[in-house]
Formats: C-alpha cells, structure tokens, sequence
C-alpha cells in the first residue's frame, strides 16, 4: 500500500511542492531522515532517541513562545482561539510529555531545561520567533508549519510503515493520532486563511509568495539539520 | 462590617500602596470610581453598561495579546504554564463571556470587534504591549496586574456591598468568584516570583522598583480613565 | 493663490484622501486644526504651545523607537538605510532642536524627559509601536506617515500663509525647509515601496488596503487629539 | 612585547573572565582562533576570506536590527543616542565596507544579500535578537557586546602583532583604528550604565548576574562557530 500524504489545505501543499522541488529533494531528506526510519524499523539507537528527545525539550520552549508570538499578531477571533489553544496544548501537554517520557529514563526536568542548547536547535526557534518580528502573522505561520505538518506527516506514514515490536511505537502513536492530526488540520486551515486575509485568495501569484516559499525552505532544511543533530550525540 | 482587601502576595500590596499614595489616593479613585460604585447599587444607566461591555471586549482582545507576550517572554516552565493558562482562560472562555452578554443585548460578535476603539482603551493595552516590547517580564508583569487584581479586589468588595435585585449581579459574581479569585492569586504570586528572579528578594529595594511602580501608577490611572469613558457613552 | 498640497508619492495621496472623506473631513480637521492657525497667524497662546512641546518631546521619544522598529522590520538595504537614518535624524538631531528652543524658555532636558505623558500622546505612539509588532513594515509605515507628511504638509501651507513678525516663524520654517521635505519625500517613496514589495503594484486593490488605510486613519485621529490636547494644557 | 587587552569597563572585564574560564578557554579559543591567527600572519586562504565576508554581510544586516532593537528597548535619552548612532554606523558605514571589498573581488551586493544564509551565522543573529524580545536592554546589551568588544580586542592585539606586506591589513586596521576602538569603549561604557541603571551598582551580585553571563557565554561560543564555519567554505 503506498503511502498518500495526508491532505493539510492549500497553502501547505504549495509549499510542500516547493520544498520537495529544492536541494534534490528537501522535503524527503527532512520527512524520510535516516532518523526517520531508525523510529520507523526500530533501529535508532535509544542514545540518539534521548540525545533527541532532550534537544527537542529545548525546542518545544521556543517553539511554544513562537506560538505564543502568533497571538500577540492575530488580527481576528478566529487567528486568536487558535493560537492561544495550540500555546497551551504545547505549554501544558506536549512539552509535559517530553518531561515524563525523560523522567521515565531517569532524565528530570531540571536536567533538561538547563542543557546546553544546540545551535542548530537555537538557529531554527530562534529563526522563527524572528519571523515573526520582522514580518505579519503569514511569515510567521509559513516559518512554524514545517515542524507541525511535517511531523504529523511523518505520523502517518510511520503509522503505515512501521514494525512490530517498535521501541518507538509511542512516538509514533502520537504524532499519528487523532489529537495530533487535528492540530495539523486547524493548523494548515489557519495558515490559508491568514495567507487569504493578508494577501488575498491567489496569494501564491502575489509578490511575496516566493519570500513566503523562502521561509518554508529555510525551516524545512532547519528539521533536516536537527535530525542530523539527534544521529550525532 | 469593614471590607478587607484580599491578599494577592507581597508586591501588589506594595505597589497597591504606592498608587493609594499618589493623586491624593489613585488606587480608591479607580476601585471606588462612580462606575464602579453604580455597578455596586445597581444605579449605573444600562447604557453605561453596554458601552463599557463593547469597549472592554476590545480591551480584552488587546490584554489578551499582552498576556501571549509574556509567555514570549517567561524564562522559567513555570512562568509559561501560567501565562498561556492565562492567555487560554482570556481568548477562549472570558472574551466568550463578553461576547454571550452582548449577544444577550442584541449586539453580535462582528458588531463588537470593528467597534471604533476609544483612545483611552487604546493608551491603556498599547501601553502594556509597549511595557513588554521595551523591558523584560518584571515591566510587563508590573502593567498587567492593575487590572487583573484591581478586578479581583472591586469584586470582593462588591459581593460584600452589593444590594438585593443588583441587574449587575452576574458581573459582581464573576469577578468574585473562586474561578478569577484563583486566577489573582496566581498572577499575585507569578509577579513576586518574576521579581525575585529578576531582581533579587529584595526587589523594592533596587534602582528599578520606582520605575516598575511608575508603571503600576500609571495603567491603574488608565484604569480609572477607562470608567471615566465608561461614563460617556 | 491657492495653497496646492505637496506630491509625497502614490500611497500617501491615496491614504490622505481615505482621511479626507471620514469624520465628515478629517485630514483637514487635523491639518487645519485651530492649534495649526494658531501656529500660522501667531495667535496660539505661549502657555500652549510650551504644553504641546513638552508633550512633543516625549512623542518624538517614543516615535523614534517607533522608526527603529521599521529598521528591525526592514527586508531590504534600502529600507535598512532610510530607516536607519530617520531615526538618528529624529535622535540626534529633531529631539535635540526641542531640547534647545524648551532650554530657551526655561525648561531643562530632565524636567522634559520626566513629564506626565497624557493618555492621548500614549494612545498615539504606543499604537504605532504595535502596528510594528502586531503586523509587517507596510502597518507599520502607514501608521508612521500621518505625522511626517501631515507636519511636511502643515509646514508647507504655513510657510505661504503664515503673517509677518509671526513668533512661530522658526517652528514653520523647521517643517518647511528643505531638510524636512526631502526627509517627506523619502518616507513617502519608501511606503510606495515597502507596499508595492509585500502586496504588488495594485496594492490598493488588495483585501488588507482597506485595514492599511483604517490605521492611517486612526493616527490621524489621534494627531487630531494631540492638537485638541496642545490646546488645554 | 606582551599584549595587554584593552579596557571596556568593568562589565566587560567580568564577562571576558567569565568566557575565559568557560569550556577550557573559551575567550582565547574565539579571539585566538586559527581564522584569526591567519588574519594575522596573513597565512588566511582567500577563498575563506570571501566565504567569510559574505557570511559576515549577512550577519551585520541582522546584527544592526539586533541594534535598533536596543532603540527600541532604551529607557534613557543617553541610550537612544548611542543605540541609534551605532545603527546608522553599521547600516551606512560599515555593512557599505563590506559591500565595497566585495565588489573589488567581483561579487556584487544582490549576490550578497541573496546568499544563503548558514545554520551558524543564523543561530548567533537570531538568538541575539530573541535575548532582545525576550528579555530587556541589559539582556540584550550582553549578547551583543561578544562581538563589538571582541573584535575590538582581536583587532589591537593583531595591529601589535601582524607582519610586513600582510593582505589582511586593512581588515586589521579596521578593527584597531580609532573610530571603531572608540564605538567600542562607548558600547562598553554604555553596557554598564545599562546594567546599573536596570540592576545597582552591584550588578555582578545580583540574581541575574548567571544567567546575563550565560548568554554572553553562548555568543562567545557563536564566535567561535562562526569563525569555524569561516574555515570550511
């Protein structure tokens, strides 16, 4: 059965293309990492998976004051419930399930809060938190999409793919479940809808679709340079 | 019997004082305001009420966005889980409130959000925006809390006050629930320990303690210009 | 002869019109303020316009840190040089004329920096402030440009209808003189281009033209009430 | 002749001993980084150079917003003026440097400004941006000192210890001439009064001491990654 990426909306699609279209296909070397199928067949070894886990820790932080960065530059209700909904769901479960996943491995929080960042992790949270400075809420949402679409892609096909007896069958469980996948959604329909509000309905026609298109690439390779980081502990 | 104000932690009491302090008694000037006093004994004109209702869904839409931007700014996994609890309980259940009372008065949703904003509540959220974007979270902490505990404390009081068949009892209620009592007494103590972080145990007596004072004073007299506003419909 | 308005560029003229056609005249009610024909025919009261330059200067304090926002939100060099300019023009230079004519009249620097700012000066510049950090440089542009080229114009008109031995003759010819024209043209051609970068040379046919053109209108309100404060000191 | 390192304050001096004693010599691995030992003795592939003033075009137009954030974060006229006067230096002298020895090498200003940015020089720009919106200006001002202060020192010692007919002479002179030692002394000075106006006297007693040193420790480490990177075009 092959796998048929799950369906994010209009503008994630876009961009997906772009990507896959870059460096010899960039959107594959970040959503089929060796890291990627280490989780998938089991085989990753479980140093890498902590070493990961630990420097993902850091990044759910930043990655969550991001989000929290896409409130304060709402400009509707709707842009509003969804930001502040997913800054909770990060802040107050996601990042608490890093936290108990460690501590299951004898890692506790205060290990991980005060490790020693990477500067390939800080080089992409902080990238985004940038974007959202410098630009409106549609620089910011392309610039946050790759990780959240990008792993609930990754779900799915592992979902698909895997094997029995997975070591990482929780990981994957995760990201693929219906939760998750709900976020993706609501997250591929907020970013058409600020494209749209922002730009208008043919925005990828407009000028800036191509700096947009920019952002996505730069996060995208900013996923594959942090699986590169969780193979070398 | 007298009424005692509640106690919402160290440094609101002092930066409570410092207000009562100052133009001849500013903290009793915004707390005891003739607005509040009609909210009290059920003597403030419904119109008052509305008009006051539409503008502060727009305060609340902008506070909302002032408290994302503490979570942008939180240092500590205790300092996020707070802020985003806050900014989650703002955007999506009292905004709600808002909107449902208004919606009870025969104003919709659309109506409140393209509202002409005064520039009264616009000096106030933008100013407490600004606190964040030019000083770290002890400025933005300082700024959020006049209205937050200045709420919490006119409710308190008036549960105690009010008179029977008060049209207002639904709003008395709120505030002096345990649900926003709980929320003070959090924010309360988020402050004390965003300044002791920040500054030391003894943080009133530092350089900046007048500074951040200066700003207490200044959103609880935004405070008081906002029922002065309430007032004139 | 008739006073003709000077050419700023494209955007501005269209945003000057939107102004002109609200609020039953708005860009006049801001341009042909009474404080502004106080100014021109040297009536206006020594006590206010003493106010309105203390107020002024701590308007100019935030509204420099308004155009070093724009250098922080700039895409390109070009954008990175006028705005980086302006705001050491608005520091180094325009601030310091206020400090010298205030010195003139007994007011020192301290006694500027420390004044009570009025809530309608806080409205004015913090709102910039965050059209900055809520949007992209085009908001933030369109909220920047009221005052410059709304002053340029006042100061151009002045200079051709002002009356002889006019105590205000310095403050005219500050705005009129060729310094602060070239600063107008340069801000008008960077908003061009600034829109023309984000939404396309159509700009004005884009769905955020009319939320672009809402904000231009807002600052003009809120000059207007910076003159109606100037005038109650 | 031994080489004595120059003095730019008391902060700095505290910061610099703090690198120094960090990861086995921190200071020296960045300031006596091979790179820098072949600037010095002229040793320096040319095509490291190149790769390296590319990079380093990209990183001063971030550098100088990370600038215009300290305008935007000032709280004193003094801090306005020599934020805003280093903008205008780094935007309008020394980034046009980099563009006029690049043109001498055949590569024009559009290649520069498109190129792509690496992981390393976008960890150091964006986190030091982020120390900006995260925190307030002492936050910010230790985070960008690392570079202004230590290229400051590397140019002196290099200006003592070069060769005859070395090709990097006048990347030397630079750094050790009068007008970039004096920028230095001013961001030293103005970093202190920073931290004493934000903290007291005492600020190296004080609870944030740690942690304002951690982040100067972590852009010293993206000196050193940044010169890494300079090695490996």
């Amino acid at each position: 059965m092959t796998f048929v990426a799950p369906d994010y909306g209009k503008a994630f699609g876009l961009l997906r293309d772009a990507a896959g279209q870059k460096d010899g296909g960039l959107w594959d070397a970040y959503t089929r990492h060796p890291f990627v199928e280490g989780l998938r067949d089991g085989s990753l070894p479980q140093a890498s998976y902590l070493h990961y886990l630990a420097q993902d820790y850091l990044f759910l932080v930043h990655f969550s004051r991001a989000w929290a960065l896409a409130v304060v530059k709402s400009e509707t209700r709707d842009e509003m419930k969804h930001a502040s909904a997913t800054v909770n769901a990060l802040v107050n479960f996601e990042t608490q399930h890093h936290v108990e996943v460690c501590a299951a491995h004898g890692i506790d929080e205060a290990t991980l809060f005060n490790a020693e960042e990477r500067p390939e992790n800080m080089a992409y949270t902080r990238y985004v938190l940038d974007a959202g400075l410098s630009g409106d809420l549609a620089d910011l949402m392309v610039s946050l999409v790759s990780c959240v679409l990008g792993y609930g892609e990754i779900g799915m096909r592992l979902a698909q793919e895997t094997v029995a007896d997975n070591p990482y069958a929780e990981w994957i469980e995760t990201y693929a479940g219906d939760e998750f996948q709900d976020v993706c959604k609501t997250a591929g329909s907020m970013l058409d809808q600020a494209l749209t509000r922002r730009i208008g309905a043919d925005y990828a026609a407009s000028p800036r679709w191509q700096r947009l298109s920019d952002r996505f690439i730069a996060t995208t390779r900013l996923e594959k340079g942090f699986w590169d980081m969780g193979l070398q502990p």
